[in-house]
């Protein structure tokens, strides 16, 4: 397992980097960033793997979160990767829409033609991006969180409580059939809120936190959060759901509520 | 003077907004971006302008510096102008380049066609945008500090100190040539070293920072801090000059250093 490095350069004392490597899950390169805090010349850190969402590479959070300065205050790792496979022979929304395909992967295992040849971003997060973080970079594998956003946020919790809703938007639904084909039973391990409703093997999760905007155009059609705060209640989870007066859906969101993010999983991952 | 909204969210606590307007210094549309903290809902707000580098529109430094979390913890209104005239019948630079015309106006009034129809960067920013801010925002006209980075830092130090050095780099003599002609007398008035040389008027001035990345790629060539450093020694100026080993020119560079700027301006704005 080689990976190139694309760039890297300083940042809140820490170093930020950009590297690329031939992934055997999804059949294709990927890229990914890392943040490495100053505290890793002294030892092993813990790891934050952030998710994207649609449309994002590995480069978006990175680049306006500015989520280094917190993490290089807390010693936090931070992993940022692609949001799907991509180059030649990877297929895309047929329709050529932001919503599927290309930056678009919703971090499942495809099993339906022609996606099922590319689109593995359930094992790629992860099994083959871990081995490659904790072979490459001074992270200590035993103190791992996961966060995200939108599209990431959902990967994160259903990675995160074990797989994780998208039954109920319209972006889940396309996505879904594409991906898993129309067998609705199939969907489920990739739904937040049905994972969330049958864990009963998740009380290692003292609480998620998820917040959202109250301005966010897609929080009625598409976002829900509602179900996941019923999924939840349903399933014995610990969920701490945040709606903020004003905010929509973009980074300034993301940026504003990221130091707190990281803080919750510091906090979880110390020593 | 109206100004069009474009988009307007939450941030930190305050809003952040992109307006776009027509100008007649420029004589184009022009658009702009304001960060207003939550504290000027109790009065007037010192106001902090950052002038961006080649290429940049109003949107790079609001996307990736960061800046608004401390402007919303010091109460510093934040303001980005585009770094050139744009649109219909604006020329751009005859090669092609990123280092001319179109996102490289060099914060000047052109003196030559074709450029000088469109290109009064300075009289913009000295002018037309203070009127346009101070008119629709709640800033405090007598608290009013100038930063930025690159064609940006450069043109903060040729605006603050009277006008600011670019005749040392070959950014700078292509720009100049262009724009004000072959006699290098015009140029003094655009040139940070020459300003600062013969500025006896600038003892309102008690500090004048300005952080520089040691693995910056155009250190050498372009940047040339030693010419600067020399110059505000020759005019009795108080520079602080900071390099920083490890940082190149890009945005995380900025994101690192900008809260110490911002808390150097905000600090010398209070009331």
């Amino acid at each position: 397992m080689t990976i190139e490095t694309l760039s890297e350069t300083s940042c809140f004392g820490g170093r930020i980097g950009f590297y690329r490597h031939a992934s055997s899950s999804n059949n294709c390169d990927m890229q990914f960033s890392v943040f490495v805090p100053p505290q890793a010349e002294h030892g092993k850190v813990p790891v934050l793997t952030f998710l994207s969402g649609l449309t994002c590479t590995e480069e978006n959070f990175m680049v306006k979160s500015g989520a280094q300065r917190v993490a290089a205050e807390l010693g936090l790792m931070l992993v940022s990767p692609d949001t799907s496979p991509r180059g030649e022979g990877v297929h895309d929304d047929p329709d050529d829409d932001y919503d599927f395909g290309l930056g678009a992967g919703f971090y499942l295992n495809a099993t339906q033609d022609p996606y099922a040849a590319h689109y593995h971003m359930y094992d790629y997060i992860t099994q083959e991006l871990q081995a490659i973080i904790f072979s490459n970079f001074p992270g200590d594998q035993e103190r791992h969180g996961l966060t995200g956003h939108s599209m990431g946020g959902h990967g994160a919790l259903t990675i995160g409580l074990r797989n994780c809703t998208t039954l109920h938007s319209p972006w889940g639904q396309k996505a879904l059939t594409y991906y898993l084909g129309d067998d609705q039973f199939a969907w489920q391990d990739y739904d937040a809120c049905e994972v969330a409703r049958r864990s009963g093997d998740v009380t290692k999760f003292d609480s998620i936190l998820v917040d959202q905007g109250a301005a966010d155009p897609f929080l009625a059609e598409q976002l829900r959060p509602e179900l996941l705060e019923a999924a939840c209640k349903e399933g014995g989870l610990p969920l701490e759901l945040r709606i903020h007066d004003g905010y929509d859906h973009g980074y300034y969101f993301i940026s504003t509520f990221i130091e707190e993010h990281l803080r919750f999983h510091a906090e979880r991952l110390s020593d």
